[in-house]
């Protein structure tokens, strides 16, 4: 069965960002370190054509994090460009050419355009039509894979407000922000969660959960 | 150097308590299950005058938690009561009249009253003049042993803020509660923390954590 997953960083207070977000401060003030334990690993940095980088306890998170992944969900803001940048010169991503996903990717949207075929595997695609048929599109394109819910925090809480995650990866960082952009809200609390693995690694704690019963 | 501790169990979303307490849910609607772990564990039972109970990974954490601790503080929610107890048959807490601290506990209280002595070493000390004096007098009492800060999440809440606290575990328990009370807030984003350990244990991640630099 294809199982909608996602990992996030957050805060140990509940913030995937700090507040104030902007282009200097793209994770919100004072959450810049929230995603400091990824950068540094090599298998990230591989993902994102880079060299170099740390192996630690993280990696094999990371790794199961995104084994068996066969189709991607991304909310807007992940994406990025917004409805200025779909004419003659689009938007095509944060990126690159070559984006590290290698696999097709549903970008939840209100802007409907052609799917966008990029190298090495990644094709864009547009859904105008709510979370649920981007589900079920990632779903079939995933051909008994599992769907990688990429973010952002929005998306995160629609799809779990919604009841449709099926298995989470958390990984706590020990930043108290105090204010900006909560992955959990009064919307998220129908579901009952089971305890799955709990990872101490290198200045994070990774715990994974899913859907229970 | 006697250090402040505390340790507090919360939902995967923030709150150590559900919204709407009342005496039917003290712990607020669906918190009842935030401190399972805890109650099902013989070394909890054994410190409350009862028998039987699990041995698990959490066993060693609750006798970490508590080892080396010569004083207690707590805010007055958690000693109970109200101004209407101070009378001729006056309150005793919640714990009978053997409670299960075997220490001085500084009872954080807005109402003067004489120390009381109870059996098994505990003693009740009332401080009406704020949570540095009540941490001062517990450091004094406990002679060179640790300070711990019983609850509730309020008494802890203040000291985190004031950036009084050497170290917390939190016990991370999967439940999404969605409201209720919160132990982080906007005031508490002060401390830089470091991120000591962390411990898989049934149905609990303890996460624990000490004040950086």
């Amino acid at each position: 069965m294809s199982r909608l997953k996602f990992e996030i960083s957050l805060s140990l207070d509940g913030f995937v960002a700090g507040p104030n977000q902007s282009v200097e401060h793209p994770l919100g003030e004072g959450g810049e370190g929230l995603h400091d334990w990824v950068l540094k690993l090599e298998v990230w940095r591989r993902a994102h054509g880079r060299e170099g980088g740390e192996v630690n306890v993280s990696t094999e998170v990371v790794e199961e994090a995104t084994a068996n992944d066969g189709a991607t969900v991304m909310g807007r803001n992940m994406f990025g460009g917004g409805p200025g940048a779909w004419g003659e010169d689009p938007w095509t991503g944060w990126w690159g050419e070559e984006p590290p996903f290698h696999m097709p990717v549903f970008v939840l949207t209100h802007h409907d355009r052609e799917p966008l075929e990029m190298e090495g595997g990644t094709t864009f695609h547009f859904v105008t039509d709510g979370i649920e048929s981007a589900l079920e599109q990632a779903r079939a394109a995933a051909d008994g894979k599992d769907v990688h819910l990429a973010g952002g925090a929005e998306a995160a809480r629609q799809y779990l407000a919604a009841g449709l995650v099926d298995e989470m990866w958390l990984h706590v960082v020990p930043i108290l922000l105090g204010a900006g952009a909560r992955l959990f809200d009064e919307t998220t609390a129908a579901t009952p969660l089971e305890q799955v693995r709990v990872v101490e690694a290198p200045g994070v704690a990774h715990l994974r959960y899913r859907r229970a019963g």
